[in-house]
């Protein structure tokens, strides 16, 4: 559903609900797919959320809705309801990884009483995928997996199909002996088409392209693109079928691994967005501005000593090279992190709001550390030159601050007016913020040092 | 298969083909999953490959490697053998989405003897397939789509699915009128889960999710990863069901997609690595240069005219920022550009020098134009000072080369020493290049100027 879409849905679902005409609501809900249902329904006040989630007679939809809410949803839903016995119902017919997701995230206490009211067999498959780290292939997999044995014939292997009621998703049948040692896959048309009193043992492709439960989730990625795969079998180190990860979770990955790179790309990480870099995110940038002060540091020393033909004022030269690289780096982050913004429609004022205050902290923080380094080596290197230190750590702080927003806002404008964004905006931000920045360290001189 | 294992499997078929071991290599060989056999034959010499596929009996597996061979192989082999006949008997088991990509890029008088030597049913689904725009959903889609009418029983479906001998996947079972418009949709898992005598119209979920054949490629992978589909059905403008599009193709264009991303958040494009550039390139990034230049102009008249008590060799400063900021940019480009060359597995000595030499000329190009409009603004600005523009442009230029080299082979030797490329990439190109650079500069103006 395009973001048009959705909004026509919610305005068309609130109106139904305030003239009270239930019927029609209940209509138009329960033919909605779960997906569109999930999207809208973060939109509604509590009560009309209650109200749109009792429409709904199928529990495997309602399962459905909840395992796309994430576990923030649920976990208000549990605040406001305490139904956990209802929960746990719900959540038995999620497919198991997406059950062990919902519940890592929530309290201790509440997934331990949700797991208590489970059957046996749904919580300890929980328990154990909850175990594997979380950029495995074993924390991907669900343990919903369709296998047979080899002896099988054709005509039973259809009709087992039939009878399945758990395996939600059936692309590749999978063989394995009595000890569940995987030992070939059979693809659905190639079932069909065999003759009904074929042994599968006969049929199946013996080498099968599998991941143990401690490969990494690129390298599922990887094969599943690789060779087309709509499902890939996850075994342990024993040779055990252990699940089986499905080709929407892989795309999950890959569009994960394909943003992450794209803001590493541009200097910034997805936790600039999330907000939880903290401390360590500040750690990590900082490396990189030491980089850049170290450079410019050595092209000081360069223009001042070994060019001795210059006046005593030409070492403010010296310090151009830091500032447009420091502001050039923030500028690019934030640029980064503005299109990663618009790209996933997040965008919006209180979201920007927060990310902005973040950035702007982490820069004070950066800026000061910056500026103390500044102040210390113009303290030794030109001690009768304090006010030059001082103009250029003024100027520098200021730089730091216009360089964020002009480096979040440019990209939006840009788009506004229909420019490509990721290509232009690089060299538009400099622009601006070239001629802004060396305005303010120039004036910032003059009115200091002259 | 890693790189690895497809160096060691290349290794041990090379020594069986040598030892004249026929019959193991043929052994091994027919177990192999096409990707795999696709992935090795590229590095055997002319008459190996031949031998290789000689081996395999089966044509549908032969069709699946010259699909993943893609048509510069096709090509080639149509030249050597000139057997169009067997190539066009291996292309009618290709599926009907990739024999189009396959024939797209032949030479004319090729395609058309293929063609051809097809029945009339595949020659004109691949000519109709040829119509559509290269990023739309039609061109995406295959037209092998296996599909039933709504007063068929559960029963009579099952059966005729197992007697379905062209489509390739079966995810779902689209429903269709006589007419044949879309009129629902029913999974596998629903299929066989419901009685031999209800019909289809009973149990399809009719509120289709579904593209016409000019929508969008990215739309298409927007709803595929939305809603979790493993295929998604196209009609056109009158809901006439034309094709279907798999999950896999849908792959391709994420993985593209995030790849041309990342390419412009650095600035790049795909069309650097691939030499498809030309003069289109060069025009697209000639407009980045003219900012960077413009923005360095204003900051320059804003350093000599605003500023007067600066002594008159202090304009040198005035060319900093242009010069840093064309050197960034050349810089990040190049980095950009060898990061995603080691990503794919491509940097490989033969390729590397082409692209190297093809950045080299186009930074010529925009280097010649950028130390005209040097020596012209210099002239008309300060015409005392002739010595200063000439440094400009002498250091402008090997600089920029000298960007080309450090921004491609820093990557290098980062991943090299084992430190995270992409983050640590900028930061550290920027140092060596900065002071590289301003020595240059110095170095320049200290021997002509003074």
């Amino acid at each position: 559903m395009s973001l048009n879409q959705q909004q026509n849905l919610f305005q068309t679902i609130q109106r139904l609900l305030r003239m009270g005409a239930t019927s029609n609501a209940k209509n138009l809900i329960t033919k909605l797919h779960p997906t569109d249902i999930a999207s809208i329904i973060p939109l509604f006040p509590a009560e009309d959320q209650d109200c749109i989630l009792s429409y709904l007679y199928d529990i495997k939809k309602i399962a459905d809705i909840f395992s796309r809410l994430g576990s923030s949803f649920l976990k208000n839903y549990l605040k406001n309801h305490q139904d956990y016995a209802r929960m746990a119902k719900i959540l038995e017919m999620v497919a198991s990884d997406d059950r062990a997701d919902l519940l890592k995230e929530l309290d201790d206490v509440d997934a331990q009483a949700l797991l208590s009211l489970m059957t046996q067999d749904n919580s300890s498959e929980v328990s154990a995928l909850l175990q594997y780290q979380e950029t495995t292939a074993g924390a991907l997999m669900s343990t919903e997996i369709f296998k047979l044995t080899e002896e099988m014939t054709v005509q039973n292997a259809i009709k087992t199909l039939r009878e399945a009621h758990k395996a939600e998703t059936i692309y590749y049948i999978y063989v394995v002996d009595e000890l569940n040692n995987l030992k070939g896959v059979i693809s659905l048309p190639q079932l069909f088409r065999a003759k009904d009193d074929s042994l599968l043992k006969e049929l199946m492709f013996n080498d099968v392209v599998r991941v143990t439960v401690d490969e990494s989730q690129q390298e599922v990625a990887r094969l599943v693109s690789e060779y087309d795969f709509v499902a890939l079998p996850v075994v342990d180190t024993n040779n055990k079928l252990m699940g089986v990860i499905t080709v929407d979770d892989v795309i999950d990955v890959i569009q994960e691994t394909a943003q992450e790179h794209a803001m590493k790309m541009g200097q910034a990480s997805i936790s600039d967005v999330e907000g939880d870099g903290g401390l360590r995110g500040i750690r990590k940038k900082l490396a990189s501005y030491m980089i850049i002060f170290l450079g410019g540091l050595i092209i000081c020393e360069v223009i001042t000593d070994f060019y001795q033909w210059l006046p005593p004022e030409g070492i403010f030269a010296g310090f151009i090279p830091i500032i447009l690289r420091f502001t050039g780096l923030i500028a690019r982050q934030m640029s980064t992190i503005s299109i990663y913004e618009m790209s996933q429609g997040l965008f919006l004022p209180k979201r920007v709001f927060r990310i902005l205050i973040g950035q702007l902290c982490s820069t004070a923080i950066i800026g000061f550390f910056s500026s103390l380094t500044v102040v210390v080596y113009a303290f030794f290197r030109f001690h009768d030159n304090f006010k030059l230190s001082l103009a250029i750590v003024i100027s520098l702080f200021f730089a730091m601050f216009i360089s964020v927003l002009a480096g979040f806002f440019i990209p939006y404008f840009l788009r506004k007016i229909r420019i490509d964004l990721t290509h232009a905006t690089g060299p538009v931000v400099n622009f601006f913020l070239d001629i802004l920045t060396l305005l303010l360290y120039f004036g910032t001189l003059i009115r200091i040092v002259k």
